[in-house]
């Protein structure tokens, strides 16, 4: 389990009594992220036993306060804990100046440096990338500029063949040459081939999260094959209370749609309408469409396999 | 029960797992105001049952996080549920700022009138009265402009004894006017005298509310005889982390000692370090000074009976 989700709170604009407000932690290998931060995140993350301090980086879809009102929270509590590390943001302006004026307030002076990373309207691509993962934003349609982030698996290796090499004692060196692809000459000068002792790479996952959003097919490119899709799912078909709410927000028909057309693998709906005591009938309707839909549950984890990668992608 | 205190979160600085952050509501005849609004105020509004859309007017004590951090998501909630009646906020510069911005961020214009009343560092004095009850603040002393407030009891009416009325058949104004004292005349000139039919009035009530702060007596004359006196605890005597949190906040031999010099019915502590998990030694080291000393519980209402008023006022 390298890969993972865990879903801090599910519930839009208002807090719902069993749902908090919209925050997902994506663990990859050991890194954690932070995906937005409603007001009460940090309580949820000392309930489900989020490793607080681990978090490196965190990205803001938009400045709507149930995506974003428990930063300011979180970053004092880091402060008052004495974090040392560094702690990246990304989001829409003017997030600095909010925080900043918020700081000043309380004669702040964090403990640990803080950058900001400014995502402008309509902005995609890559915001982060290491070794093994890329992160990349692409814009969505709402009210206010608004941004989705998908966290996608790169240069991913061959795999060893285990009963093979197990009796060739090879030395330490060899397994990183031949995962990468290229066969190894021993010291003998004897040639190990890469395709004789390794399988091909599993497919690379990615976790696409499409934060508040209208329809629309224009950021497809950007989550096309996800093994994980999470698309917000506000309201069913046909109870948005008014025609701007429409427009802006996706019913959970639109989720699937959208999920069938990225040929994902797994959708996870979320961002309920507070209205909604039992999700049943947002499930159905989505599964209707795209039947791997799950909805997020404040705590659950959600773990990106290997098996549950789209089995098409070549 | 026409006067209590529902404490919302008794923590400081950082949430304790059984404990939020300051926030407690102060509930008058009808009448519902905030003091402090930490993250997560509105959680636990909604856990405890409070009547979210009655309250009027919020006071803040001070702008450390812990203490303001879930205003603007409580006032965003009551746009969203379009809130028509006016709200006031009384607060130090520049929570005004700071709200203003947020709520530019995300196009907000409100659905209700938005009031705020700054209060200047070191000011006391009336901030707001009704026919029946006076709102004070007061200076403490911390690292930041932080102030108290008391909310007290005036123009308590002399009480009637039933048993001598209940045969006389009085008309509706006679009341009101015996138990402010006035003898009444009836049609036929006959006189009713005041104090044959009341009783002298009980005892005004107070709540006072004695935020973070380090140990000062200069307060005293604003919260003497106060029904109810909350006062932080922070730590055990000896337990602040280093000299300036000492200076800045109190200990629970100090609130007692306060509670004791205020000549108060009875002592609310509060505001304790997440590094307690038990509160039994912060009672103990509280009572040892003053008995009549309760600790503040998440949910927990706390009643100002006449009965609990200082018998000792004249």
């Amino acid at each position: 389990m390298d890969f993972f989700i865990t879903i801090l709170g599910s519930s839009s604009a208002t807090f719902h009594k069993n749902r908090g407000l919209t925050s997902h932690v994506v663990s990859y290998k050991g890194d954690h992220f932070l995906v937005d931060c409603g007001e009460g995140t940090q309580i949820q993350m000392q309930r489900f036993g989020t490793p607080l301090q681990k978090i490196s980086r965190i990205f803001i879809s938009h400045l709507h306060g149930d995506h974003f009102y428990g930063l300011i929270g979180l970053l004092s509590t880091y402060h008052l804990f004495h974090r040392k590390a560094p702690l990246h943001i990304y989001s829409h302006r003017p997030l600095q100046e909010i925080i900043g004026l918020q700081l000043k307030a309380s004669s702040t002076e964090l403990s640990y440096p803080l950058y900001f990373h400014d995502l402008e309207e309509g902005q995609s691509g890559v915001l982060y990338e290491t070794e093994d993962l890329r992160i990349e934003t692409f814009p969505l349609i709402h009210s206010v500029p608004t941004n989705g982030f998908v966290f996608k698996e790169r240069n991913v290796q061959r795999r060893l063949v285990k009963d093979k090499i197990k009796s060739m004692n090879l030395p330490y060196e060899a397994y990183d040459e031949l995962k990468s692809g290229k066969d190894f000459y021993l010291d003998d000068g004897s040639l190990i081939r890469c395709d004789e002792v390794t399988l091909k790479p599993f497919l690379p996952r990615s976790y696409a999260f499409c934060s508040d959003t209208g329809y629309t097919e224009d950021f497809l490119p950007f989550v096309k094959d996800s093994t994980i899709l999470y698309h917000e799912a506000t309201f069913l078909t046909g109870d948005a209370p008014n025609k701007r709410l429409e427009k802006y927000h996706a019913t959970a028909k639109e989720a699937a749609t959208i999920a069938s057309k990225a040929n994902a693998g797994q959708l996870i709906i979320g961002h309920f309408s507070a209205r909604y005591n039992m999700l049943s009938p947002l499930l159905e309707e989505a599964r209707s469409v795209f039947s791997n839909t799950t909805p997020a549950i404040d705590g659950k984890r959600y773990v990106l396999t290997h098996e549950s990668s789209s089995e098409t992608v070549s």
